[in-house]
């Protein structure tokens, strides 16, 4: 993995130790704290319209790179403690979502692919 | 940011590209999609103890994997289309996070911040 | 609690007890197990525009309210197993909301009551 | 619909109108205030045992009621606007479920039906 994300994971590891939360990281537990994080940037763009959503006040602009830092913060623990790596696991996912997803049959179009 | 996590960001940039899906890329639209992604992890462990939750089968790590992948993907969108650097964002927040919660206070506790 | 939804609750108990899944029923897995329908629920709207999320085919809005059932269903279960009353939960959450949300400050305005 | 779902549902109509919100009530946006609010309930149980998701305080007892009673408020919203019975659908959803998960097969197990 790239050099910024490995000293990225390897700052993130240290914290963690340094608090002794290994004892709270179970893949159970990361999951759900992932999924509220990922909840709290949700929550940024409820209630806008998609236009409104590009377009963002530095307050809003700054809350938003918030959670989507710590949704990074967890999900990097999760492929921690499970061992996977995620730069690999992304690779390999692309090139199925290529398969599923052909580019004659789905281009301008936002079908989900059970629908083709 | 990093080799292989910028050689990925534009492998996805580019199937997005291809599929003409830019136009659904707003980023309420995204982070709905990643929310989702990041259900899909949370249901593989919703029946699972915490022990259980560690322990993955080939299959369901595989499925893991995807879900993780899957994940990272849309994160890797919403923060290419706020033009907002990931790694820079998860390294700003661990500065904060460490304010939040101060080693002497919190090691071993699984407390919230608004707690202490 | 009135009838109709007494009824129900009674049925999803017997539905539970009959498969012996009362073990599984924690607060904590019934939480994870009501935001993956919830995302389900997301999960058909997230490419659409908020035009056409209120145009369902009739097969899009038979599945949209089987995911709306089915998050009732766990929604049932959590009040059951913490046995809290949904219907006075809702009711009491009402009047708070009023109080955080006043008439003459929020009318038309979709920003969060923090921002007032 | 019974008595006190019914005049639930009739108070929340009349709570939004009054502020004019109809307008921010597409099943899109509601889709997404719901799982905002399921991820406040996750939240509270994340880094809790089984075991201690059981166990509230009367603090943490309040605040899940109202994290309930708010996922339970947009719920009734996203049925209103698409007129969906509530009720109804999850009588018609038990019956299904019934059909994926036969009590002979599934009786003290957590597998997935695709597992069976």
């Amino acid at each position: 993995m790239a050099d910024s994300l490995q000293e990225l994971r390897t700052k993130i590891n240290g914290f963690v130790t340094a608090r002794d939360w290994d004892q709270f990281h179970s893949p159970k537990n990361l999951a759900m704290a992932m999924i509220v994080e990922a909840a709290e940037l949700v929550e940024h763009f409820q209630w806008d319209t998609l236009e409104e959503s590009h377009e963002l006040t530095p307050e809003k602009r700054e809350a938003v790179s918030h959670e989507l830092a710590d949704t990074f913060v967890y999900l990097l623990r999760i492929a921690e403690v499970l061992d996977i790596d995620l730069i690999e696991a992304a690779n390999q996912k692309i090139v199925l979502n290529g398969q599923k997803y052909p580019v004659d049959k789905v281009k301008g179009s936002n079908k989900k692919y059970t629908e083709y």
